[in-house]
């Protein structure tokens, strides 16, 4: 009982945060649809994200509600957060957005979840024109970027059992195997160490490493390769995100140069890591060290992401980003060269924020590891 | 070769249909984000829906244009739809609304894909303000909903594969054991028979079976319960969704009423399937069994939805939709009675239209099974 009642007042306070930072913004309110976001304010999570809209209203101007379709609302009602909302529902064949148009302000200015589905912005839109609507990410941005200790307790976890399977997938046999069995391999690791969900165990051996989103395939992995493993998922409902590049066999020269870029690029971010610095300073910090080496123009994303509920979330470490880095929040640093036919080499770690500078949450060791 | 070929151009031709649809609705034309529609249009499916922009942008007035983040570039290019339309991508940091503003009519009028994330289309209403925008299902509902014989075919194997898994799920034991392995069992002999992803396995036995969204849990089903067992996923890229409610032992007088009411709305319903009538109507005869049988307030859901890349997708048989049937459409027929606390009856199958009427793909029996 005790644990549902402050996982209750956890979600409200949540609630209350968040109407608190819209109304610092200049906002009305948030409208939240079903993800990320209403896992973090309600700890309602729909069985899946459907055509039929679930739209939580959170305005300064009165008490929070939750609009579900009726036949839903079995399974908000005992969410985490449900005690301090009120719940509305809809039937098929009404309008849901008729439904949302009391609830808003008509002239107010409300920020929407990012993934929110674009058809029922336009819904909304059509019945409160007057109405002002802006990115959840682009109006704010902090809302669960920060996190707090209890998730930053999960984060770990989560990266501690990247870590233990990582340490494990070095052990199997590469030579002579698809990418694609070494990625069942990893994910079957990531399970083992208590992941629920592996969202992606990328395996990009030789010239597939070059290309830094790819999944893959039927390619056989040689000896000589160079081979980026990058991987995570959910475990106890937040991520990890893992990425160490490993050679099989022994390195040349080149690839090793190459590899202590990318090393030294990262640590110089992590170390770049403190409180108040702006996103963009990391990657800046990260990019330098790899345009010093020469290898600029190969180095094709930005430097990071935050992570949580989700894998891709604020703060984004990308040129542009003014935003100041705040204790508790918790995000990727993953440089990375790719040579295009090649190979490519990346490091990735998840860092949180502390007062006195970063802390990673990965740490299973840089130095390239030779495998078999 | 040949086979490539004519993906190719079965793209292509439902590219030009989707522009010959948007003009004949007064559209400039469509914008399409990753998911169903663009699969449909491009054979092009991102490993992961990002925050990251990707569109496709069919204009009458240009040849079409896939923008993609440029990391992802390499995924994109050898999409089976391709070669028939130009990629242009943007890099982190980059603004993708910039990208996409001079691909637009400033003046224009476009139908978006349903699921876009609202932050794009906030993002692309910022930079191109005079144009305006609408829903795919609502400017273009038949966009996807007539399927050709291809599709319909893969739709027969979805549903004969889901049959399959039903004839072997009334053989094993169920009182005495949770829902949750029930369930299990059931995702175990969908991917057994051909599911290459299981989407629900909603068991809801006794009074779980009342609340229509209920999925499986932890209850364990006894001697004397009514379950519901509605499962789906996908088979070749195609959905399945079947419905059929058994019965622990024999069923009591009134157990045996609501369910021949429900057997008979969904056949009623299926019997008003042929070209030309409206959606709703097929709503309304399934509404009509169960109201002059009484039981019409606990019939709380519409009774169906089309199926195709996905499991809910226009049409919709819901009362407001005057949508004539079209020879090719497949949706469900799934007519339910919900008696809150104590259970529920649902039967469902997906339906084609053909010139003489509807065609089931599935087909397994109706009347009630009696399991153990």
């Amino acid at each position: 009982m005790t644990t549902i009642m402050s996982r209750t007042n956890s979600h409200a306070r949540r609630m209350e945060r968040a109407v608190e930072q819209a109304t610092e913004a200049g906002l009305s309110g948030v409208l939240v649809t079903p993800g990320p976001d209403l896992t973090y304010l309600s700890g309602y999570q729909p069985t899946a994200v459907t055509e039929r809209m679930t739209l939580l209203i959170l305005d300064a101007a009165r008490e929070p509600v939750l609009l579900v379709p009726a036949l839903e609302r079995p399974d908000a009602e005992p969410a985490a957060g449900a005690a301090g909302v009120s719940l509305v529902d809809w039937a098929d064949g009404e309008d849901p957005y008729t439904a949302v148009a009391p609830l808003i302000d008509p002239l107010g200015h409300y920020a929407m979840s990012d993934s929110a589905w674009a058809m029922h912005l336009l819904g909304l839109q059509r019945v409160v024109p007057g109405a002002h609507y802006s990115s959840m990410t682009g109006a704010l941005p902090m809302l669960r970027a920060v996190k707090d200790p209890g998730e930053i307790d999960r984060l770990s976890a989560a990266g501690a059992a990247a870590d233990a399977a990582y340490e494990e997938i070095v052990c199997v046999p590469f030579a002579g195997r698809t990418e694609r069995e070494i990625g069942a391999d990893l994910a079957g690791l990531l399970r083992q160490h208590g992941h629920s969900q592996v969202d992606f165990t990328i395996v990009g051996s030789g010239p597939n490493g070059a290309n830094p989103h790819h999944e893959m395939g039927e390619r056989v992995v040689r000896y000589g390769d160079m081979v980026i493993l990058d991987f995570g998922g959910l475990c106890q409902g937040y991520g990890s995100d893992t990425t160490r590049t490993v050679h099989v066999g022994p390195a040349t020269d080149e690839e090793r140069t190459v590899f202590d870029v990318v090393r030294r690029a990262q640590q110089a971010a992590f170390e770049a890591v403190r409180p108040g610095v702006a996103c963009q300073e990391i990657d800046r910090v990260a990019r330098q060290v790899i345009g010093d080496a020469g290898y600029g123009r190969y180095f094709i994303h930005r430097t990071g992401h935050g992570i949580g509920l989700t894998t891709h979330e604020p703060p984004y470490l990308v040129q542009g980003e003014t935003q100041p880095l705040v204790t508790g929040m918790c995000f990727s640093i993953e440089p990375g060269v790719y040579l295009p036919g090649r190979f490519g080499v990346r490091i990735e770690d998840i860092v949180t924020v502390t007062e006195d500078g970063g802390r990673r949450l990965n740490n299973t060791r840089h130095r390239m590891h030779l495998v078999s």
